[in-house]
């Protein structure tokens, strides 16, 4: 027998859970001080839910099963189906908009990679109910927040905001029929992991059948793509019938609204527009955006954007929403590579070194008293001599030992030492727990 | 279209995830205390991990599957064999004893029955690498100072203590032949649930071939289950040849240390003997307890005991262990009953009202800052009139309302409401934050 973990499966040791679990709570406290609330979906559900949202070819990256009841089931490879029924079918009920997270693990069935995990978390926050730039720029303030809420700054990441629906404009302006727009942004969403032959190619079988020239479209949508600041932006949409396209002003000014709430909160050094973020999703249907690291290896840490047609696509009430999701790996990457690891805050308050026998029960009323009072302590369970407990103490990691020999048990007190400075006191009896409380609030 | 959850599963919006994550938060500040460190075993492994620890017929209870890659896996039904592989695959590099605990979701395909749920959490609390009884009583104080974490009191649960080892000797005594012990364990441990004929019958199944007489050994074993009084468990045990047998005579000293360790750590008045709680299941080779509510119902809330050799069965070196099990759903069935159910802390602190579009940017401003200090704010992405802002603030929950008018703003301060007493007051600007910061802290 060797049991083993499956491929792309985690087990958690507690240091490594106990640095993630952190990650998790600053994230946590980010979005409820944006007064975002958690909720949670079942990890199994039905298949139809994820077909259906993301078309039959899901199906090849799932962990997809037939259950007992003849059920065709899925474990969730994301949160957001989930999130669109939950809010969906108890529409009526919820007050708008409707601002939730969620922290949660997810199972891809992809082909084993480096650094690919089969069972991945993700932070995702959504706002439903609302199709303000406002909300956008909420969720996209929430997102920078939570990466400065690891001690991250604007040094070290960036969030690329790209625009679907100008995308789309830009498309139209360009003869592009509209059938042919998604394809043609799928393909677009490619060509920065493709050469620039594979890409014409791809964008020419993406086109065909609808007379549009694909070579000289090729040679426009690397340009467009490569627009990484707003007032190019504005640059290049002046050459065309701007007068002509309301539209057109109109996002253009979208944008000018969003920056300055990214300004107003304080956020707007994060963000830098960049039109080669396309999002390949189907679903998104305004304002996209990824953040990246701008230091190491510039991997994305989230990505995520306006999908206005989802909730309504499931079959439920007309409901405007735009989220983020954002996984713990690579953040946790970036934050070692920055020296930024949280540090771990499970350790051990106290280990009670016992002199005698004859003192356990003191020792433990002492354990008991400690405890209740919120602070961790361990002790032997068996009795040994004061050697071997010292050695016990020091490789539990605790900050103090206490020691209760048969002098101190005489006289009512108890030898505290610190185990890290080796600095040592002594406590009476009663006011352990008051010195333990008060030191480890200097932590 | 109609998506629902899966049978037996469960969604949590966000009130009810609250409060259910408060319950888990007490519990993991218990398990801290005691110094135990958190560990997170995978959703999915490998079916033989499973049908390793329990036989073949877990199989029909398992969500099991083949997956994409041929291998055949199952939702874990149970942390406790992924836990030994934990400990067992890296035993020489962890410090003894191993004290771990973990909160999860557990699967099993169960026939639908009320309050029967497929997808459950579990709070599990293990001590591995020490069998002796001080490490028992370790545990099950762990389990009763979890419970009263949440407010539960003597009163309202109790702790009932069996031992499968006792029950061992006592069959050894009565005649039973070794392999037939666990057979006829297994019969006694249904005999609550069925009725007295029924385990006569089930009994003289699990006898057959034994030549021990079961019409005599069931009325025995009535007897020695209703024991539930340790001086009576003494008392039982003087008839037979106590003086030839020092395992039965040592094994009743291994009780007195128990319940002293127990006295000791102030939780002896949460634990009572009870002969009749035998624990089904085989791995279980010494001290076994249940935790019942003693209001209402009557139900169990948590069970666990000593199982010294399943980290060997599963291939790795010969560990002792002690443990339970918890489930959330019983436990929060009782603290509604006993009108103890944690307040939700989730509720937003301040909801900005903005009295014109030009003072957005001073809103967003205030938002911002209050936000970066912890305290959670949220105001309207469209602007609109007071009224429609101050109904928007009363559903959103929140403590109080900021209200940011032209008055306010030139005189550089905000008026802060208290939604629930009607309060008001003027702030300056520069200190809401410092306003609000010690308001919450009141709470």
């Amino acid at each position: 027998m060797d049991f083993r973990t499956l491929p792309g499966f985690r087990e958690f040791y507690p240091e490594i859970l106990a640095a993630r679990n952190e990650i998790f709570s600053r994230w946590r406290s980010a979005a409820r001080s944006f007064g975002f609330k958690e909720f949670e979906p079942p990890v199994l559900e039905e298949l139809s839910l994820f077909t259906e949202k993301s078309g039959e070819e899901i199906r090849s990256q799932l962990f997809e099963f037939v259950d007992k009841g003849g059920r065709e089931v899925a474990l969730r490879p994301e949160m957001t189906p989930s999130l669109a029924r939950m809010v969906g079918s108890k529409a009526g009920g919820l007050r708008k908009p409707v601002k939730w997270f969620a922290i949660g693990e997810n199972y891809r069935y992809e082909r084993q990679q480096k650094g690919r995990l089969r069972a991945f978390y993700q932070y995702n926050a959504d706002i439903l109910g609302d199709d303000s730039v406002a909300c956008d720029a909420e969720i996209m303030a929430l997102l920078v927040a939570s990466l400065e809420s690891l001690g991250l700054t604007k040094e070290e990441f960036k969030v690329r905001l790209g625009d679907r629906k100008l995308w789309v404009l830009f498309l139209k302006s360009r003869g592009v029929p509209e059938d042919y727009v998604v394809p043609v942004l799928s393909a677009a969403d490619k060509m920065a992991k493709i050469s620039p032959e594979a890409f014409s190619e791809v964008l020419s079988g993406s086109l065909k059948g609808s007379g549009v020239d694909s070579d000289a479209l090729a040679r426009e949508i690397r340009n467009f793509a490569s627009i990484n600041d707003f007032s190019e932006l504005e640059k290049f949409f002046e050459g065309i019938s701007k007068g002509e396209d309301s539209e057109l002003l109109a996002r253009l000014e979208d944008w000018k609204v969003l920056f300055e709430s990214l300004e107003n909160l304080g956020k707007s050094d994060f963000v830098v527009c960049d039109m080669g973020i396309v999002r390949g999703l189907a679903y998104y249907t305004g304002f996209v955006f990824e953040a990246f690291q701008t230091v190491g290896t510039g991997r994305a840490l989230a990505g995520g954007g306006r999908y206005d047609s989802l909730v309504r696509k499931l079959g439920y009430q007309d409901l405007p929403a735009v989220g983020f999701g954002m996984g713990d790996v690579t953040v946790s990457d970036l934050l070692e590579l920055v020296g930024k690891k949280p540090k771990n805050k499970d350790a051990l308050d106290a280990f009670l070194i016992i002199g005698s026998p004859s003192l356990r029960k003191k020792a433990l009323n002492i354990a008991s008293s400690l405890r209740g009072g919120g602070i961790s302590v361990e002790y032997p369970f068996k009795d040994s001599g004061f050697g071997k407990q010292f050695k016990q103490a020091d490789s539990s990691g605790a900050k103090f030992a206490l020691i209760l020999g048969e002098d101190e048990a005489e006289k009512g007190v108890v030898k505290i030492k610190n185990l890290s400075s080796g600095e040592e006191v002594f406590v009476k009896e009663t006011e352990v727990r008051k010195f333990l409380s008060e030191k480890s609030k200097l932590d």
